[in-house]
């Protein structure tokens, strides 16, 4: 099948998918890119939908992507150059775009090895740092991201840009604080708080136990409810004239100092 | 002075302002936002001009900080809402928008303590990462930021933006590679490269000496120059599916580890 009309409908639809209203009708989400299409396809979350143009390729893996996604179910449709412009959100789109189910998994199946490593983060606001966290989480193994009381949607494209697909390959679960906090009790998991009002030094806390990692919103910083129940407060030394950090560098911080230490 | 109008030839030079070529040309960048404009007045960095808008204001500082600029010599033009909305490159603007002389310094007044800890950023594309990069540099309180090979321009309005006004309290200076590497030699600093090729991983390197890191382009990792040239090449274990971190997050890992062995 080939598409050659911006007023196609299946093309119509993959671009209302931009907007959070219509993925959540849907249970739909985009994944545009090779990185991200390849993280999906490897990690067994087939796309309904590719669409492809072949005229944007930038190398020879392409063609196989194509195929294994094929392999998985999904429908291939190429279009004119025209029309992959239409679908892309990037810049400089790569020729392949695709429609696949929302990601994310039940709190009650989030399954910790021991010791549990989880990062939590809560009420992030940009996509770009909620992609950027699953990216360091990605690559610090941590067992599950709980995104609690979302402003961002997991779902949304610029997350999975940020995250260059890693969206796909740490389990993600959207759960509300209160739940997320009595299964961190429940499972014996150390709740350990990013926040400039913490009283250690964050290498001077111990991450060899179970233990979650939390921060919060760009804005507000954690809410008191995680502050309060945190078992340690820990906080980044600030050393200039700014009082805080990114909050994606932040956690990156602590996920990589609990690896530091059980390395 | 109030302006009403979006057609005032000071509102359309402002705006043109986002345009690098603009911006090379008249030698201004703007400087937009509370926390912004905040540090470059507490730097001394002087706006020429700044716009406000009280009905935008979000809290009961900013005619302190009006005042503060005015101080300083900067010309105030009060705009009504809909000049200030044109003016405003944010999703949310809250009433601040000036336009000041570009930053920059000079190589050769690159003026490091004893022992030096320098950021060297090598050809970064994308001004989020850059902007990062900035803010981490300056809680870790780096004696400068060397921007090698630029492809992002450091006035780049999301520069100022990702770096919360950071661009203004942390030195930063646009070099070419070869006379940033000629400096390092030349004072004694050890380069130390982020690379997935390292050998060596990050936390065992000995930042405690005079020692410059090194990161470099989104796409393509450092140069051979700089890989060549490096005294010591590090990396950042990578336990999950994807190859590579954030680089603004990577060379943070760096600095912070820096501060830790200081500390």
């Amino acid at each position: 099948m080939r598409i050659t009309s911006i007023q196609n409908p299946r093309v119509k639809h993959a671009v209302q998918l931009r907007d959070r209203r219509h993925r959540d009708h849907s249970g739909e989400m985009l994944v545009e890119g090779y990185r991200e299409l390849r993280h999906a396809v490897d990690s067994g979350h087939a796309p309904t939908t590719l669409f492809y143009c072949p005229e944007f390729f930038l190398g020879s893996n392409e063609p196989a992507l194509v195929d294994s996604a094929a392999a998985l179910g999904a429908a291939l449709i190429a279009t004119s150059k025209r029309v992959f412009e239409k679908l892309s959100y990037r810049d400089r789109p790569d020729g392949l775009l695709a429609v696949a189910p929302q990601i994310g998994i039940a709190l009650d199946t989030v399954a910790p090895r021991d010791p549990a490593l989880l990062l939590i983060a809560e009420a992030i606001e940009k996509p770009g740092n909620l992609g950027t966290m699953l990216r360091s989480a990605d690559a610090t193994n941590v067992d599950a991201v709980l995104v609690c009381d979302r402003t961002t949607d997991i779902n949304n494209p610029n997350v999975v840009r940020a995250s260059v697909g890693t969206l796909f390959t740490v389990p993600v679960c959207e759960a509300d604080s209160t739940a997320a906090l009595q299964m961190c009790r429940d499972r014996g998991i150390s709740v350990v708080a990013a926040t400039p009002a913490g009283t250690e030094m964050y290498w001077d806390a111990d991450y060899r136990g179970p233990v979650a990692i939390v921060a919060g919103s760009e804005q507000y910083g954690l809410s008191d409810a995680w502050l309060d129940a945190a078992d340690t407060r820990v906080r980044i030394p600030m050393h200039g004239q700014a009082d805080s950090l990114n909050v994606a560098t932040a956690a990156t911080l602590l996920m990589y100092e609990a690896v530091r230490q059980r390395s």
